[in-house]
């Protein structure tokens, strides 16, 4: 069901040829209402596709009536062209929905640099056919459409107290910080202001989508969308709202990280007793982004040298020699020196959980991150992305 | 030759089974004089060796009479024991040369953790032994006992006016800024003062070494010292002496980039026209450390996309719309938009080179790295270093 199953939402996904082999690449999320509230987090990459250009403005006012995604082509550094593209479309869907091109949100995926007249012809295309299909049951399919090298969609709903959630995404590289090559489109019929659907969706993104840093590499085209339609009559409690949205987003979140390119392990990495939540993040976003200690995990080695190697890098608090270091609940180091035997540790299965403790303080985070494998260089060597 | 081509030094390289292939694996460098100046630069990460601990305090006076370095074992998180390790290793070299130990320094290399009992007794085994068998054509085999995942020796020499420069290097891995896992030895026979060897060398590392970053991964040990014996009797001229000690180095991490464990590329990044020299530095080292765009050159792929990704998530002066990048000669993206098609360039060869036109300043600074490779993952899964 995903975006579809909150009341007061219709998707469609459409296959008009961006994607060599024919699957659906198109899809059109709309807004029913009656409510038209918004909210959106973006790339924070300073390289912006020209979708994000588009939708930053159209964000301003807080007012969606649809969201129009591709994948097959990132319309990004394509020059004016590829800009007018992104306008055109909006304009498209405005015009066969009846409202403003300026309340259209746009989204693109796939490789940088693609944005020709072929590409412009049958976005266009597929945001005409994808409004003539749009149907209260198209969430599954717009999920499928959005795909890139994704082998899974990606769904997630939860059923409040008279009011649903519900969100679709794509990505399987480029996920980290500040968000991913990641399309994320999440759907409420709670009632909600746009100040109330911003403060909700900032709140959920920071400790889930910002904390998946797949590969260390950030997209230039990454946006996190929530769409409001108050179809329920139902004000939910704030709180209950927060934690709804935010379980939904790690529950995507988490999808994502089980689906990267090319991965063997699901790495979660937990930074206890850190001097404050920021170096906990700190230090466990250095880990991840060790390429030694990455693909030591993919070779099942549990190799805590590679772990306190990384956190020196830090500016973080920390003593080396007062860290412990927990492997699927082995320690393997303590104080900074060896602890039990690396053959104590099992890495065979595919979650691997890293535990960091720094003796420090009183803050944690839990980052999120995989294995450096032969298939991810093969990924991203043998396909343009 | 390396390290034994200036005049006035005696070094060693000796086998006592830290390496399980029996390789030698203890290197001992002595400076015979008259002149016993020393000066080194240490790895900035926090989390730091015994050897490294030890040095940076040997160093402090500028006076240094030998170097004793092992791989097989970097004795880095190894506890007390570790240090006093490494402490009687001085202690046994100063004895043994009728030195004061706390003039001698100390490189360890090879697996963090590693530095047991047996370790240690090869260790001073092989500091005694190195001893005993010094002699003025040692280099080479001492520039091959400090060798580990290398496949070849590094060494460079330059003969000046009167005076000279020998040099030996290892490292093929965790090549990263602030140094890597590499150790480097330099040695001259020109007069210098400490204050004067110290700037020179720091002058010298800071565009060499400190711009090699193969992998963004920064090891505990790395060390280069430099050696003076003054054994020419010639003051050398300044310039010329910081010219040559600059290629040296230059020299010594370009063989290091060539023998980057699992690399099939050298990639040269050439930053131009940016606002500051510093600028240029972080435009070209996170392109280094962009895995997508590593493995795409894996892939004789020319991404530029994926260059523009990374250039945006630096705080650097640019306009994401008005940059040039060329791959090997050709120019696949002029003002943030596609060139030259992809089939123009040839990326086969090893040697690559990528220029960045920021079009925004005067500075500019080349960063050397490599590619992300099958063998790389490989190499970094199955082998505990």
């Amino acid at each position: 069901m995903s975006v579809t199953a909150p009341q007061g939402f219709e998707a469609a996904g459409v296959a008009v040829g961006l994607k060599s082999t024919g699957k659906p690449d198109v899809a059109v999320v709309v807004n029913r209402g009656p409510l038209k509230v918004g909210a959106a987090v973006f790339t924070s990459n300073r390289a912006k596709a020209n979708p994000i250009i588009w939708s930053q403005q159209v964000i301003q006012d807080g007012v969606v009536e649809a969201i129009v995604l591709n994948s097959g082509g990132a319309n990004c550094f394509t020059g004016s062209f590829g800009f007018q593209t992104t306008h055109q479309t909006a304009e498209k869907a405005a015009e066969l929905l009846g409202v403003s091109a300026g309340d259209i949100l746009v989204c693109s995926t796939g490789l940088i640099g693609t944005g020709d007249e072929v590409f412009r012809a049958k976005v266009l295309d597929g945001t005409e056919q994808g409004i003539a299909a749009l149907s209260t049951d198209g969430g599954e399919i717009a999920s499928e459409a959005i795909m890139t090298t994704d082998s899974r969609p990606k769904r997630s709903t939860h059923t409040g107290d008279g009011w649903s959630i519900g969100g679709m995404a794509k990505g399987a590289g480029m996920l980290a910080p500040g968000l991913a090559t990641m399309l994320v489109v999440i759907t409420t019929d709670a009632v909600l202001t746009a100040e109330e659907a911003d403060a909700h969706l900032r709140s959920a993104t920071r400790t889930s989508f910002d904390r998946l840093d797949s590969d260390g590499c950030m997209s230039t085209n990454d946006q996190v969308s929530l769409l409001v339609s108050g179809a329920s009559g139902v004000a939910p409690d704030a709180d209950a709202f927060r934690a709804a949205l935010a379980e939904v987003c790690a529950d995507l979140a988490r999808q994502l990280q089980g689906d990267a390119e090319g991965a063997s392990h699901d790495i979660t990495i937990r930074v206890v007793h850190a001097a404050s939540e920021e170096e906990a993040v700190e230090v466990g976003r250095s880990v991840a982004r060790n390429n030694l200690f990455k693909a030591a995990i993919f070779g099942n080695d549990p190799n805590w040298g590679r772990v306190l190697a990384a956190i020196g890098t830090t500016d973080a608090v920390f003593d080396p020699y007062d860290v412990d270091v927990w492997m699927n609940g082995v320690r393997v180091c303590s104080a900074g020196g060896p602890d039990q035997p690396r053959e104590a540790v099992d890495l065979t299965p595919r979650a691997t959980d890293l535990l960091i403790d720094l003796k420090v303080g009183d803050s944690e985070a839990t980052i999120l991150t995989n294995d450096l494998t032969h298939d991810y260089v093969h990924e991203n060597s043998a396909y343009s992305s």
